[in-house]
């Protein structure tokens, strides 16, 4: 018999800075009971930053303002609702959320939940953008300002029959963060994102962001032959208009069940885990085929002078 | 004023095993004239093992029989008239060839040569299939029988304004073979492959194998904003079918120019090699955004009972 699973992504549309955390923690709760209406989901995916809006695109000078969009006792009193409903329903979740420690350390943080028991934190490890405000661009991207690089590495934890990690958002366009979490055995991805449509320092990708946004989890499932779960916040949040395509991806790297729009949405799919164990038998057995002894640069300091670097004789 | 390339791919369909050597070569020749025809080519990329049949599909017992497929010197007698062509056209070109060394040694090796002078020489690092013949299936692949793992490591040069790599069929489908050319500034990756349509040991994904292709291709290329160039050997070989697809693709992914058949073709395209270097810039920035301390096992040994170690604590 093969090992299954029921998953569901609830894809948010824009949160508005001035909506009350109050009022969107009620929005996440009714999508959350959408999403386990048939009584049989197993684990229900959020996007990155679910409890606030997306702050990392416009500067915030006043320290106790920036601070209201991280929690800081994980888990918080903000998550309780949600963790309260994940109990009564018996149904596991996760969620992205700004996090601070209690030494003031913040990160852009994922976890994964039982109730209000913590089975997994992952905190972003490639964060885009920059540490000062650019001048002269239609939104900023402060997340190197807001945020530490995660130091908590790419863990993995055993949930029900499979064994599972997280990532966010530019993570997913990144191929180490895929293969640190399959060559621990993941089977299965969760990868919250908010992806402007609009890159300001690329502009001519633009027209290509669902692209670029498909074709890295496709790959990534595909090469590690894990399911990608990628959960969106879309549409046009504080005047940036950001990317749907909330999407279940097989481990053949085919898209499963997506998002048809870019607002408030629930997908969902019945997941075969044992299609990975398949992949990974033969084409894609990584202790016969893999050579690890020959990709020391990848684990090496960037070269100096990159992406011209001196040629090794 | 952008850095510019011209470069074409011959694509080609099945060479049968009771063909001649020169009976393929005046084939290849013909072939380089139509792909060198517009005078302003700079590099003409064959596919893998372009001399000969794709041997690796049967069994061959006699040793005589198999070392006729293997190159001993390089350049070898066998691919003279095309360097010759090479330098009267002043074109570069690529190929891929079994060689032999004078140890005896069996590698699957592709070379670039501008005339009679060897630029760069790649031996594939991802071979797949076995070192045993299979029971039961409908054709074999016995790479790992009839070569050695590559030892050259992932090796780049400077070729006219740009730095080029190359790799062989399977090493497409494994995202540190890309970023191995990448870390080392290469903006241009050729990559020749027999893919058959039909794995035995993962039918399932038959139905894929095209889209397989494109989408390793497509992501290695945005993932480490590379030209790639995808050059086939398609068609019914031996009575294996073969995907044809070759392809040329773009830094930001898109595919810019495709073969329509599985048989002998020649497309081209006008590259613009800055683009390169434009999405290296901000969001591609290596040095600004990858995290080599956190991705060490990718490096390391595989761990003990993949795909299902134990998990570290």
């Amino acid at each position: 018999m093969s090992r299954r699973m029921r998953v569901s992504v609830v894809q948010l549309g824009p949160i508005p800075k001035d909506d009350s955390r109050e009022k969107t923690m009620l929005r996440l709760l009714n999508l959350f009971e959408d999403a386990t209406a048939d009584d049989r989901t197993d684990l229900v995916v959020f996007p990155e930053l679910a409890l606030t809006s997306f702050f990392p695109h416009w500067e915030i000078r006043d320290s106790e303002e920036l601070h209201a969009y991280y929690e800081s006792e994980i888990p918080s009193p903000g998550m309780a609702p949600l963790l309260e409903a994940s109990k009564r329903k018996g149904v596991a979740v996760t969620f992205g959320y700004g996090e601070r420690t209690a030494e003031n350390r913040l990160f852009n943080t994922a976890s994964l939940f039982k109730g209000e028991k913590e089975l997994l934190r992952f905190r972003k490890v490639h964060l885009p953008g920059y540490n000062e405000v650019q001048p002269d661009i239609r939104h900023q991207n402060l997340e190197k300002m807001y945020f530490r690089v995660g130091d908590l590495g790419f863990p993995v934890v055993d949930f029900k029959n499979t064994r599972i990690g997280l990532l966010i958002c530019n993570d997913r366009r990144w191929p180490e963060s895929y293969r640190m979490l399959s060559l621990q055995g993941a089977e299965l991805v969760c990868i919250g994102y908010n992806s402007p449509i609009h890159t300001p320092s690329i502009a001519e990708a633009d027209i290509l962001t669902d692209f670029h946004n498909e074709l890295s989890m496709q790959a990534g499932a595909y090469q590690n032959s894990m399911w990608v779960i990628g959960a969106a916040k879309g549409g046009v949040e504080e005047g940036v208009d950001q990317i749907g395509g909330s999407c279940i991806i097989a481990p053949n790297g085919k898209i499963v069940a997506q998002a048809v729009s870019n607002s408030d949405e629930v997908i969902g799919a019945d997941i075969d885990l044992d299609m990975s164990a398949r992949f990974r038998k033969h084409m894609f057995n990584f202790t016969l085929h893999r050579r690890p002894e020959l990709y020391r640069a990848i684990t090496e300091p960037m070269p100096e002078g990159w992406p011209r670097p001196a040629l090794s004789s």
